[in-house]
């Protein structure tokens, strides 16, 4: 029976019934997580070759006999560079390799335009006043957080299943001081939407006031499919070449969800004339990034082929526990039409929203019984969700086992928080 | 004799001879350099060890328990804060461990003191129009790169035997625009200097007109001595404590000439205050540095007594190599009275001062002759030297069979270009 056909008694006779399942859970003394995108300990057993690829000092020389072991390199090892460039198919003289971490390179790439401006920029961003970003909602809360410490104010638009809302963003842009745009383009983080063709197209193709805007490209799941069957993300370099906008988009890879979150390695990808000048101010910054830990990948993976097939073996490991969860909330939620879910083909996280008013609830009834969620509000900016709706769930870390145990526990809190709801209107 | 003492046609004389020396060795093709300073293959051959220190899963996790293959611990590896402090005898709490460059570190320090301010300070240093720094001179190009990057003004204060003129540094702080001064305290570069401990109290406790004035206390060289006996340089942070003035300073290491420049761990020490102020910034930019190779180093050194063994390993390697170069120096020199040049302790450099016009002339006859010297006024802030006087010469990389050709080059050319001016004059 749907929750909005019940009267107020038999409203209350299922929140009585949900209480006591609720209590005994409470009982057990659970303590799980499902609030981090983190891979889970078979995952990163997948990349454990990766400690022993770096046998010696002769495994520590490129092709070229470059010791990498010494300084320089600046731009990374070339062997590297050509591996990702065949998994990205991105040509190689537009990327630049980095140390571990592709939020660095977002948070310096911002970093960088508040202090000289990006390339085509009149003066740098923090001389020009009170700077804007559009964040697509619900998204990264990691992102906000890159801009919010930057001073930078956020703009929410919503996703559709398309992408983010291109009639609301090609709006927004006709202010100049909003100067870019957040992306997670494919299975996006938290709702697993990869960005249709034409939103891509849109986004390369629309008139924006700022001369110097900037699209933020983090394609963080480039790789990471769920199934056989991929989500087709177009060529964001090319559509911004074609629409006569090449400097437009900044694109951020790691391995940190390949190999290791604890020490991958991050990648950037622009236009010649963006890499120009990030280059020039980035050489004042390191002499070199890890070489050696880009090494150890080529030596580890070898091509972008052994990439691919690993990232396959992610899959059926991860696969299971997002059926996992769409089965729990089938099964628990299906027929009560207080709430929606997302069924991504990919990434790291499913996204739930409850009924208005309830996520917090949500969060608050789970935390007591021993179930950390993605706080409330984090999937958007300043972490305020309008509609105290959205949350975060993120299956990889936890076994099928705890899983489970997480998700019969989410399951009541979502039916409680909503009947409470109703309750108290 | 001495230049000084020959009359005009003895110094043609003189020159005919070096002339013709000089172009026999340059008719030899030569290809040498000695401008950086690099350790050789066999320095990092010391650290191999290093490669395969983490052999498996199991020596991924912390004696905590915890997995550094994934997301967490901003901070660093415990152990590895534990090492580095027992190392430079600092509190560990009063460490931050980074990825593989501390000049990333000092670079990102400045860049958020423009942008945020530094804890103490009143607004973003980028607000307060063009602030000022003081570079001890000759010093660190590096250094200077940065500040110049970030638009910050830097004023010359020469190097006396016992560190920065500090007569000089106490009268240029009394301006409140002048916000910092650079340091490489211990074996300076170029000059090999270690401050004295007068130098050290005076800059604890200057009184500066800025509230928010910072020492960037580059001690880069902290454990290389190349004898026995190691220059003492005295605490700046209890100094800084005693004085009132705890959070004045901010220390940098690292280890790229401890194991790998190519792939090291960098390392900030500073005051509370600091620290919490810099990591609320630093963690919008990184949710962790690189875990796996802070571990790496742990795993091979095991705690700070191994390090300084593997130092003294270093010197073995280097110290000849400055003996050489001091020996040449020497002999070809020594009884002309027309250059002097540094003996330091430690460190990577000798500092080598031609007389004053004839650096740039060195330079230009050793690159004709396939000897690459650091660039002339590298040294100094802007690349301009006023002297046109000093040259840093880097003896670890090359070879001692190299060096020594290079080496008598190098007299060679000193000899000519102190002749031309001589002759020009």
């Amino acid at each position: 029976m749907k929750y909005c056909d019940m009267d107020r008694a038999q409203i209350g006779a299922a929140y009585t019934q949900l209480k006591s399942e609720y209590e005994e859970i409470k009982a057990q003394g659970m303590s799980l997580d499902i609030s981090r995108g983190k891979p889970c300990t078979e995952q990163l057993n997948l990349s454990d070759g990766l400690l022993t690829a770096l046998n010696g000092a002769d495994d520590c020389k490129t092709e070229a006999g470059f010791d990498c072991r010494n300084y320089g390199l600046f731009e990374g090892v070339p062997e590297a560079h050509k591996m990702f460039s065949e998994l990205l198919t991105i040509p190689s003289e537009n990327i630049l390799l980095g140390g571990s971490s592709s939020l660095t390179f977002m948070y310096d790439t911002l970093a960088r335009a508040m202090l000289y401006g990006v390339c085509g920029s009149e003066r740098p961003w923090c001389k020009e006043g009170k700077v804007k970003f559009i964040c697509p909602v619900p998204g990264y809360d990691r992102h906000f957080r890159v801009t919010e410490s930057l001073g930078i104010e956020m703009i929410n638009v919503n996703m559709t299943p398309e992408g983010p809302d291109m009639d609301a963003v090609e709006e927004i842009v006709k202010d100049s001081m909003v100067k870019g745009i957040w992306c997670n383009p494919k299975y996006s983080n938290p709702d697993g939407i990869t960005y249709s063709a034409e939103t891509v197209r849109r986004l390369a193709k629309m008139k924006t006031a700022a001369p110097d805007f900037r699209i933020m490209w983090d394609n963080a799941y480039a790789v990471h499919d769920l199934y056989d069957k991929s989500d087709e993300l177009i060529d964001i370099i090319a559509e911004c070449c074609d629409a006569g906008h090449p400097d437009r988009v900044l694109c951020f890879y790691s391995t940190s969800k390949i190999t290791y979150p604890g020490g991958g390695v991050a990648l950037m990808a622009a236009s010649e004339n963006n890499l120009k000048q990030i280059k020039a101010i980035m050489g004042a910054q390191t002499i070199n990034f890890d070489k050696l830990n880009q090494l150890r990948h080529v030596r580890f993976f070898k091509n972008a082929e052994n990439i691919k097939a690993h990232m396959k073996k992610h899959a059926a490991i991860i696969a299971p526990k997002f059926a996992l969860v769409k089965k729990r909330l089938s099964e628990g939620l299906g027929d009560l039409d207080i709430a929606r879910w997302t069924n991504p083909n990919g990434g790291y996280f499913i996204s739930f929203f409850a009924e208005k008013g309830c996520a917090k609830r949500i969060y608050a009834l789970a935390k007591e019984a021993g179930l950390t969620l993605t706080t409330v509000g984090a999937t958007y900016p300043y972490g305020y969700d309008p509609d105290d709706s959205n949350i975060r769930i993120a299956p990889t870390y936890p076994s099928l086992e705890d899983l489970d145990k997480a998700m019969k526990l989410f399951v009541i809190c979502v039916k409680m928080a909503t009947l409470e709801k109703y309750l108290n209107a």
